[in-house]
């Protein structure tokens, strides 16, 4: 692993391309540098030799005096060259590529971007950039960048973003809001560190709790998970993973290709890393505020306590809505609050005060509902009670809410009024929300933090040996859709497909049938053929070498007659299936992230009803059986009405293998099960359609 | 029409309960109104006379001098109905009683609030609350509220809500956001005057261009749709409707009644009447301030003007996820662009201007994106320039938008740098928001809004007198769920019934078979027997008397083997339907709502697909279609690979007759065709359902 040490703790910096005009780039750099308190040493280096800010401009890095291990480069593009030789001229490992002009600017400039990061990789330069904002540490404290001051406040959040913009736009509106930041950085072109090395160097820093994202694609789909996947067993992260909607659907020969959109594989890939998927940005750092000060709930119930109806109903719909729900409170503390409460309180969950509510009660409320069992966690709402100011309220109960175990959110409502409340709130790391519905959604994000970290173990994110790579079955149509019944490629894996067999004439299909046995079902084989069965091409229930002669000489004129022109290959003999629960189980292969799991609602239907879930290979048993609950088709498999149960975990099973079939063959992009039929013990695969 | 004018012009006002006192509410009352520059009169009037605010105190109300025509009451609830009694006396018909102390507090409060009620009736007073803040008009202006002040700025948005405290804390966020309204009104109790009365009140006021509602409940829900939909063809309203979750889940005699959530009617209600329901409390005002000052777009395609990349994707997300499209930019107008920008800039939609970006470019490029005829609106994305204030783009701006008839939202992305840009786009009346998201959901209200314009009819929003009615069907099994085939009741509303006799004997099934006609299927007839066909009970296709015969004795030995315990009341014979589409079509009565109805994929699975619509009666074939179009088994009667298509229109015609049925006959709580079999031309109920 590489060492990003010099960028978040460098000795020395110096910034090549300092500037005495405050219009340049080059700047504003360096006053933020100066202004930072950077308690390293700081060296300007400019053609225009001189003074800037008290301090000497050196020509060139040579005559920069030790130390000096991180460079901040902004310079023109056509000279980045030269100014990273005399990096590695000063053995200096590390530089933050500020200048545009580069890959985002057209051909010239990715080529100039090919021939820097060649330098970089020469001399054993790790690069940030170029074309970004640079990073930022409020705690070194540290800040490259040119964003006009002051710094963020500090914090305990991290955010790596792929965007300048953005991240230049969220230290502003984080400042507006008075929430603080640990580290910043602005990964630009990721000409060379890209996100997955920064998720995995910023976890090690010991100020940042949370990690948040702001991605619009990632470099290599596999090793962020995986990379990710150790982070998460350590941190939270949170991402917002924008760009869902891309155009340009591919042409796909399977449901599960047609249905696996392009945002499907990053949705598959952050619930396989534990990454928490922010919808919007508010999202990402109302949960990560959360995330970063709070106990997580043993459990999903939570109490509400408001001094008014209103926003309790508010906040009772918005913990439904985000999958939790309200505790049953016990018998005793019902007794105890209505002992403290005026007789027309509401004493069921949520409690509400009353607008006499004053802040000794909110308190005395407050640790009543901690102490209950049932209760997992708080939300607190605070409308400013008529007769006293909220930071009064603040004050009373920021002492319980920091000593409990239980997460106590609070939604603070109002603005001009709850101001000094706010500010008390965040002093004492407490999170508040203008609104129940925010507060909410973050209570959920602790509960399912809970739950993650409770149920994770080391799952595999790359597939171990396959036990049965030595029955690998080479494919012979490389890049055709090939519809194989029952094919032996499936049963190598150890997924019972129903055995199939071609036979060209009646007596070819007599001996095939001898050797499979009865009862059997024999189809058309024709690449023309469509839907078999409105063609007369399929026949059930064979059960006599007379039956099957018979049928394939009826069948052959059915079809003649009905599709004259389609070219027939002979017919499958295939055994027939006893009855059960049909589904779909598939795989595509996403160019990112490799194979995208599918299982749901079968038959001709299965792009209309959607019922569908995808996961991440490889899959374990126990992310199977979370992806078959996901859908209808899954519970259904554990009885539903007259329809007896089926096998579940056999379903489960054919999932598992079929990830590592699909690990197995990278020649393979989409194979479908379709439909598996899964019995009262055991599961086959009927058809089997797949596409190399 | 009850004349409210009294409530929000009146010519004098008398505060009875005007305190001296700054913690009693009766002073703040006093101080507001004092302070809110009311034109008219105002009159305190306290047991303690002496002077308030430099005016006299009078004793009681019939002391006070003309003129006074509202009274704003706040005496202890045992003293108001006296108080009540005195505005009698002086001829004072709107009284807002802010007190507490009545139904909220219990029975002893309950009863005194009958009573204020049965007083008001008898002399012809309208009454606000009781146990309400009052009502505020920020351009009259006047201000009957203890709220802090200052009052909220002046706003085109009204406010309505059935909670004080919601409408306390939204005041006072308003206030922080220079977010304006026009009226403010809590409605308390609503003893008398609720929110559908002050929907119809409000929608008058010259001064309001969009009403926004919390509520919890409606008083009568047939009326709210009414008067709603009045109002929805004047002025947008926004609604936010709690209490989704309401416990208490009835037991369900069909599928249509378990899967009609107690939220569902409310949802058919706000689609019916043309409400927006928000999802949250800031999702509420985001999109009044959009409706209140922006042009309606033509249609769907947004144009997005951004400097910077992430900005824009997150945009173009966000667009898509509201259910509008990037409009595809004309040539001409790419072309002009590129005469504009750097060539690195990006000029499909989104277009990126890049960091470079100047006020003047943002015009510029503003211009001819709404000069694209293809551009219906734009989202202009300003996090600020690095080289140029936000505000200076805000003024090059500005102009252009107001000058323009479509919508330009602003996402002004930050919050210390982008304050002075804020102001200025507020007082240009320019919608701006924090987050690109936030800017695509209000967007996508715009373009509803343009489309309910578009296609509103004057809809019955309660039937006409059916064709049907003498053709009433006298229900004989009331209280009890019955199961029709193929019952005369829908038949007599016009919806082809599978006819369907019951026979008690062989014989008696032969008689009935040559009245119906072949082929017919038959049914067991067993209130025992759930699942028929797994009990031997169902044979298809009989197709002559002797098979009749036959197929009786068989069925009859075949059931009291399987089910020996069933009472056997006979077969039923239906007629067999042709082939055709099965789907679900149903109706449950809401208790405020009146008739729910259905539509989806029916079978046994229908609860556990959930693939259905509902949509509150009565229904236009309009209506009909739309909601057979948000199900895939509505989509499917178009045709679907194989599946020939279905006659679509002949589902709707169903729909609207069952709706007409459930208006004519109140005694029945739900009613369900499951299957409706939907043929190539016209439909068949092959089984009805239905609970008096």
């Amino acid at each position: 692993m590489t060492d990003y040490s010099p960028f978040f703790t460098p000795l020395g910096i110096a910034i090549v391309g300092a500037s005495a005009s405050p219009e340049k780039l080059g700047y504003g750099v360096a006053r933020n540098l100066v202004n930072s308190s950077y308690s390293g040493a700081i060296h300007f280096v400019s053609h225009r030799a001189g003074n800037l800010f008290g301090r000497p401009v050196y020509p060139d890095l040579a005559s920069v005096p030790n130390p000096v291990d991180l460079a901040v480069l902004i310079v023109p593009a056509p000279g980045m060259a030269a100014a990273l030789r005399a990096c590695a001229g000063r053995n200096i490992h590390a530089a933050i590529v500020m200048s545009s002009g580069f890959r985002e600017a057209g051909a010239e400039g990715a080529a100039l971007e090919a021939g820097i990061v060649e330098i970089a990789r020469q001399h054993g330069i790790r690069l940030i950039g170029p074309n970004c904002i640079g990073l930022l540490d409020t705690h070194l404290p540290l800040d490259t960048t040119f964003l006009p001051p002051p710094m963020p406040p500090k914090g305990d959040v991290a955010f790596i973003s792929q965007s300048g913009a953005i991240c230049a736009a969220i230290i502003d509106w984080a400042r507006g809001q008075g929430f603080g930041f640990s580290r910043l950085i602005s990964l630009g072109n990721q000409a060379d560190v890209n996100e997955t090395d920064m998720l995995a160097a910023v976890v090690e820093d010991e100020n940042t709790r949370v990690l948040t994202l702001y991605i619009e694609s990632v470099a290599d789909g596999r090793r962020f998970i995986e990379e990710a996947s150790r982070v998460t067993r350590r941190k939270p992260v949170v991402a917002l993973k924008v760009g869902r909607f891309e155009a340009g659907q591919k042409a796909a020969a399977s449901h599960t290709g047609a249905l696996a959109g392009s945002d499907t594989a990053y949705e598959a890939a952050f619930r396989k890393a534990g990454i928490f998927r922010a919808a919007t940005s508010e999202e990402m750092f109302d949960w990560a505020s959360a995330l970063a000060s709070c106990p997580l709930p043993a459990g999903r119930g939570i109490a509400v306590l408001t001094n008014a109806g209103g926003p309790g109903v508010i906040a009772a719909d918005a913990l439904e809505t985000n999958g939790l729900h309200l505790a049953k409170l016990a018998d005793s503390t019902r007794q105890r609050l209505a002992g403290l409460l005026p007789p027309a309180a509401g004493l069921n969950n949520p409690v509400d005060m009353l607008a006499s509510a004053s802040p000794e009660d909110y308190a005395a409320c407050l640790r009543l509902l901690l102490d209950d069992a049932a209760v997992d966690g708080v939300l607190l709402i605070l409308p400013p009670p008529p007769m006293h100011p909220a930071e009064s309220v603040a004050e009373a109960v920021i002492p319980l809410i920091r000593a409990s175990g239980k997460p106590v959110l609070v939604a603070l409502m109002g603005e001009a009024l709850i101001q000094e409340a706010a500010e008390r709130f965040r002093r004492a790391r407490v999170p508040e929300y203008r609104f129940p519905e925010r507060a909410a959604s973050a209570l959920a994000v602790l509960a399912e933090r809970a739950e993650f970290l409770s149920h994770v173990e080391v799952r595999r994110t790359t597939p171990t040996g396959s036990d049965s790579s030595e029955d690998q079955v080479r494919l012979t149509k490389p890049d055709q859709a090939v519809r194989c019944d029952a094919p032996s490629l499936v049963a190598a894996y150890g997924i019972p497909a129903a055995p199939t067999k071609l036979a060209q004439s009646a007596s070819a299909a007599v001996q095939v049938a001898a050797e499979l046995g009865f009862p059997l079902v024999m189809k058309i084989a024709s690449p023309d053929i469509l839907h078999k069965s409105d063609a007369g091409g399929v026949t059930l229930g064979l059960r006599s070498e007379q039956e099957i002669y018979l049928a394939y000489t009826e069948m052959m004129n059915r079809v003649t007659t009905a599709a004259p022109q389609a070219r027939i290959e002979g017919v499958l003999l295939q055994r027939m299936v006893p009855d059960g629960q049909e589904v779909i189980v598939g795989m595509v292969r996403d160019p990112q992230f490799g194979p995208l799991m599918m299982f749901g609602s079968g038959g001709v239907e299965v792009e209309g009803l959607k019922d569908v879930a995808f996961a991440l290979g490889p899959l374990d048993q126990a992310e199977a059986s979370d992806m078959i609950r996901r859908t209808w088709a899954g519970r259904k498999l554990r009885g539903f009405r007259s329809l007896p149960p089926a096998d579940e975990a056999a379903a489960a099973d054919v999932l598992v293998k079929l990830s590592r079939l699909a690990f197995d063959h990278p020649e393979i992009a989409e194979i479908e099960i379709n439909p598996l039929r899964v019995l009262s013990q055991g599961a086959v695969a009927v058809d089997v359609r797949l596409k190399s």
